[in-house]
This record gives structure tokens, C-alpha cells and sequence, in this order.
């Protein structure tokens, strides 16, 4: 399971001591090839943690050796020093693995604006790499926890099509993943670490264009709070060592369930969430404006503290729509709450009453009425739980 | 004081028995000229009451009799019956006038999605209009709140310095002002209505520019919640009583303090609210980056919830900082909080243990080293209460 279920991965977690909870606190997960390709996707934010703009660097060659990650403490807002911080950290790793740090991908999370403890974390790494085995994916999905109440991983075995008329031979291949994230949790990307590696043998290029159309349509529209971390990192490396060259498009569907899977597991444990909210969006002129119209209504404040309460608040969606520029004449808005339709043609429809919003699962259909596309944003409710949580975090 | 401080006008605020809790819940205010110039701006949600539609067409002529405001009800997605209700208001306050609907401005606040109970508004309409006199805006401020814990209301007398070598004469007019706003508060414009009555002589397109030009600066400038209301509006009438033609720019300054002081009376009854956040954008290299870039800090989830529990952790402005398009070098941002500077150069600066949230006042500074301009938000924490208020409006 985990990121040690493809064949060619080794992983491990450990205590560095940089969580005051003395619970496992840095990971390593190392490719042991024979291929190094490697993609990553990075945070949008303009204010970048020290291990993005390294980790960016690395990504851009193509080539992933290993990734260290550490919960504990972002290493963001820490300037010059903090970049150091994250440049010895990978060296440490490289010379352990008697590899370049040029290849080392480096990810942190925690409370931003803390230098990191390096006396601690760099004999981490030092552990990290001699514990590390093909059975420690889940200790490492267990060491990039902050405030994740689960270990959160994922695994898909694959049966690639061959192309016709070739003779039998090796045609299955296997993903794995683990991710991080609970708070701060918005699009491009979610605040979270993700790692997915996978044993199918694709080149970097491939394995980029995979990888952006996968989170696209899954950790792009997964939106708890609206808050973007500097952090949000999702690496994905390919050892190759299935010996499958899988087909792209076939590629793509089932590392776009792996992230699917992993982004449906952060947002069931988003912070104080007692809600699981589904925005559909459809009728929409384009997927563009499905997925503004469901950012906007996943962010409404009103609505989520409406669907904490199990108030049918129907009002607060459409008053969320009408603060986008996506085409829909007022008019023609229809909504409806776990199935019933209680807002047509912009006015009311079925009685509020009929909705039951008890369960934890709740879904919210906005039909736009302006043509043939739709998308789907992942959302929580806003609780008593979730201000309580983030009120004294870095305190 | 309030709306009926200057001359010209009366007021009253009457039961109908639209609110459960049996307060008053609808308002009227009259301008019994000589002049009946107006102006007014509405919501910029494109989902606009059916009061909104209406009043947008009443003002666009430029005079206004009279406005009757409703507590109890928004009237917003209601459909075509939605906007006969309103219409119907309007031939109601016009008949017991004897004047024409199409100068009658009509206002609704409550729950979105409910036709509003015409069996009940209609009398009070004329109850309203009986009892109206010189007195009554402290009533009619009464009659338009919601969650408002207080009423809200503002004056102010002003000279106006008349061009030179004139011989003396009348140069004193007055500004009163009522408003309601407690959540869905978010800009252009918080969500709110707000009447500001003057005895002063200008005609509407000086109304609308003055206008405009306060509220630009002011209520434009407050956002609670980040959640942007379907029926706000802020109405000018001018009466002309005085005699008193001020000078455009003396006029507009006395303007922009009456908003200024309802504004900040919004902020501080603002649901739930623990603390009183100002927000300082300085070093912006235009004054709409500075305003960009403190709405994004006003809107962060996460800090706002720090807030509430005197926690100062800086790295979620620099996080809300980073979302923005703005011009700045993240290596170059400054931040205080309480005057501390906790971040300097994108790292830590001072220590935040230094920084004392206790108080109900809190002042974040974000310079951002780009230039000249400058922007002041107005915000809240987000707290407990604040979600508890808002998971049971509707039910």
C-alpha cells in the first residue's frame, strides 16, 4: 500500500523531534529506478515556501532520485536562511544516498515563519534512509501528518492495454500515493503534500502532462476553506521497474482515480468538517465557469455555516452565484439541495422543508441553464469545530 | 439626529408583524422637499432582489419622494410575484402621499427565497405614513434591522464656506444617516441598507458623484464575511430645506465622514464578532493593489479564526498576500501586527511573542515595498459565535 506499493520504491518515517507531540515527523521515500522520471505540480501562491522554490529547480530536470518530507514547520517566510536550510537538508539526503542533491526533491509543512530545528531534522534524514524499506509507505504517509486526524494513502493495480497484435507479455502495473492536508486547504493546489510514485516506465514529459490533467479535475477543485499554503507540493515519480510502457490516456484515468481517491480523503478530513459537500455544477457555458460558480458557492461562508446547522439556506447559493462572471440569466438559476429543487427559474420551488441535510454527505446541484458543461467542487462545512482548531495554531 | 436630522424630512417605523419577535419591521422615510433629488448605488450581485430592480429604475430618474424599508424579508429570488409585491409597495406609500410610485424607493432585508406577507406590510405602509414626523428616525433605524444588535444611525452639521464676496447668509446644512448590516457583509457593497438624508440644495448628478465618490471609500471598504448580499443599497436624498447650496468637494468630504461612521458602526456589530480588524496596505504601487490585496487578507478563513484567539500568526497574511496579483517581491513584504513588525524582507523580523492581541482592536500592516499608495479594510475575526449566528438563520 501506500507509496512502497509499486515495485522499485522504498520509504520510511521517523522521529526527528520536530513535532512537540514526539510522533513520527520526517519522511523519505527514494526511487531505486531503474528510471528517475519525475513530474511535480507546485502551489500558485506568489509567496513560496524555501522547499518549493528548491523542489521546483529539481523538477525541471526531469529527474527525481528521493523526496524528503517533514511535518513540523512550513520552512516558508524564512528568507535566505531558511533556503539554506532546505539546501542542506538535501545534500544530507544526497550524500546518504551517495547520490546529487540536484535530484533530491525537498517538502515541508507546519507553521509558516519558523526557521526548522536542523540539529534535529538532518540525523532524521540519516535514520530515515536506514529504516528505509518497501513495507515503510505507510510510516511515511504517518510522518507528513500536521493536524490530519488519518494517515491518508492510496494504490491502484492497472492492466495496460497493448497495442494489437504484439506477443503476451508484462502488462500490469501498479500507483500508489500518500498525501497530507486538512487546513488551508484551497485550489491550485490544496494545501497539502502529495507523493505518488508508480512502476510503469514513462518519460518526464509524460508523465507532466499526466500529471496536470489528473490534478486538474481533482485537487484543483477540491476547495475547503479558500485558503492557499505556500507549501502545496504533488510529486509524482515512475521507477519503471514494471518493465510496462502503459498507454498515456490509460495512464492518466488511473492516476487521476489515485488523486480522486487521495483529494475525497482530505476532504472527509478537513479540519472541524461535520460535512461532506459535493457542488455540482451544470448547464454551465463552459467547464470555466462550472468551476468558478462551484468555487464561489464552496467558499460562501453563510452557506457552509447554513449546512453545519443543517439549514436549507437555499438564498446563500444563489446570492454566491450572483457573485461570479459566469454566463446565467438570473432567471434561469435552478438549485436544489440532496435532490430537491427548491429554487426554479430563480424563484422558489419545492418547500425548503423537504430537504433533509442531516446526513453528512450533502450535495448541492446548481443548474446554470446556459449550456452543455458541468463540474464537480469538493467542499466542507464551516463548524464551531473549525474556528476552535485554527484559533491558536501557531500558539 | 439619524435621518431626520435634517430639515425637510419625517420619519416613522412601524409593526407589521413581518418579524416572529413582534419589533418593529417596516420604515418610512419622507422628503418633503423643496427638492427632491436623489441618488443611490446597489449591490453589484448580479442576483438582485426584486426591490433592488425596481429601486434601480425609480433612482435612475433622479428624485425620490419617499423610501419604505423592510426588516423580515429580503424579497430576493421571488420571481415575477416577488417584483409585483414590490411594485405594490410602492403604489401603497405613493397613495397615501397622493403622489406618483415612480418616485418611491423600496428596500427589503431578511431571508432570501420567501414572498414577503403583503396582507401584513400593506396596512403598515399607512400606519407608517400617519404616524412619519421630525422625530421618528430613530424609529425607522429600529425598523430595519435584523441580527443589528444596536441601531445604527449618524449626523452631521456642516458649514459651508461660501465663495468670497458674498454678504453673509445661511451657510449651515445638515447630513443624517440610518444603516442595518450585521452579516453577509462583503464589498460593492456590504451587504446593508443605508438611507442618508440632507437638507443641503444639489441636484442628482451632484448627489451621484458625491455619492459614488463616498462610498468607494468607505462602505466599499468593509467586509465581514467576504459574502456579498443581494439587496444592498445606500440611498441619498436631498431636500434642499436648508437653503444651502454647498460647495461640491465640502459637500462630498462631509459625505464620505457620515459613510465613514456608518460603516465602522456596521463593522462594530458585525456577527459574532470578538475583535475589530483594520487592515493597513501601504508601500502599494496603485491604490487599487493596496485595496486588492487588504480584501484578500480581510477574507483569510484561517487568520480571521487566529484572530479570534489572539493568536499572531503572520505567515496566513503572507499566505493571503501571495493569492493576490498585486505588484511586490515576496522577499520584500513587511508585516505588523499591532504596530510589531512581525515579518521583515518576507522573514521573521520581530518576535511575535512581543505582539498583544487581548484587546477588541486589532491593526495588521502589510507593506508591501512597491510604491506609494495606500488602503485601509475593514474586517472582523471569525469566531464561534459567528457560525453558531449563521446555522440556523432560516429554520
Amino acid at each position: 500500500m501506500s507509496v512502497t506499493a509499486p515495485q522499485g520504491f522504498r520509504a520510511a518515517g521517523v522521529v526527528a523531534g520536530l513535532k512537540s507531540s514526539g510522533e513520527r515527523d520526517v519522511a523519505v521515500v527514494i526511487n531505486d529506478g531503474p528510471s528517475r522520471a519525475a513530474a511535480a505540480v507546485f502551489t500558485s501562491n506568489r509567496v513560496q515556501a524555501a522547499p518549493v522554490k528548491w523542489s521546483r529547480q529539481v523538477v525541471s530536470g526531469g529527474r527525481v532520485r528521493a523526496v524528503v518530507l517533514n511535518s513540523g514547520g512550513a520552512n516558508a517566510c524564512t528568507g535566505p536562511l531558511g533556503f539554506q536550510d532546505t539546501h542542506a537538508t538535501a545534500e544530507k539526503l544526497a550524500a546518504a544516498l551517495d547520490d546529487s542533491a540536484g535530484e533530491i526533491v525537498v517538502c515541508s509543512t507546519g507553521l509558516i515563519g519558523e526557521r526548522l530545528p536542523m540539529d534535529k531534522l538532518l540525523p532524521a534524514v540519516d535514520a530515515a534512509v536506514a529504516e528505509a524499506d518497501r513495507a515503510g509507505g505507510v510510516h511515511a504517509a504517518d510522518a507528513i501528518r500536521t493536524t490530519d486526524t488519518v494517515v491518508k494513502i492510496a494504490f491502484r493495480r492497472q492492466d495496460s492495454a497493448q497495442p494489437g497484435g504484439q506477443p503476451p507479455q508484462k502488462t500490469t502495473y501498479t500507483l500508489g500515493g500518500m498525501a497530507k492536508g486538512a487546513g488551508m486547504l484551497a485550489p491550485a493546489l490544496a494545501t497539502m503534500l502529495v507523493v505518488i510514485t508508480t512502476d510503469a516506465d514513462l518519460d518526464a514529459a509524460e508523465l507532466d502532462k499526466a500529471l496536470r490533467s489528473a490534478t486538474a479535475v481533482t485537487f484543483d477543485r477540491l476547495d475547503a476553506d479558500g485558503c492557499m499554503s505556500t507549501n502545496d507540493t504533488v510529486l509524482l515519480m515512475a521507477s519503471g521497474a514494471s518493465g510496462v510502457k502503459p498507454d498515456y490516456k490509460d495512464f492518466t484515468r488511473a492516476l487521476t482515480e489515485v488523486c480522486a481517491d487521495l483529494a475525497r480523503q482530505l476532504q472527509r478530513d478537513a479540519e472541524g468538517a461535520s460535512k461532506y459537500v459535493t457542488i455540482e455544477v451544470v448547464g454551465a457555458a463552459s467547464e470555466t465557469d462550472a468551476v468558478t460558480v462551484g468555487k464561489s458557492v464552496a467558499r460562501n461562508n453563510l452557506l457552509k455555516c447554513a449546512l453545519a446547522g443543517s439549514d436549507p439556506n437555499w438564498g446563500r447559493v444563489l446570492s454566491a452565484v450572483g457573485t461570479t462572471d459566469a454566463v446565467f440569466d438570473p432567471d434561469r438559476l435552478n438549485v436544489a439541495m440532496n435532490g430537491v429543487w427548491v429554487c426554479r427559474a430563480g424563484a422558489p420551488g419545492d418547500d425548503r422543508s423537504k430537504v433533509d441535510l442531516k446526513g453528512k454527505d450533502v450535495t448541492i446541484t446548481v443548474d446554470l441553464s446556459a449550456g452543455p458543461h458541468s463540474a464537480i467542487i469538493l467542499t466542507t462545512d464551516l463548524t464551531e469545530a473549525y474556528v476552535h482548531e485554527n484559533s491558536a495554531y501557531s500558539t
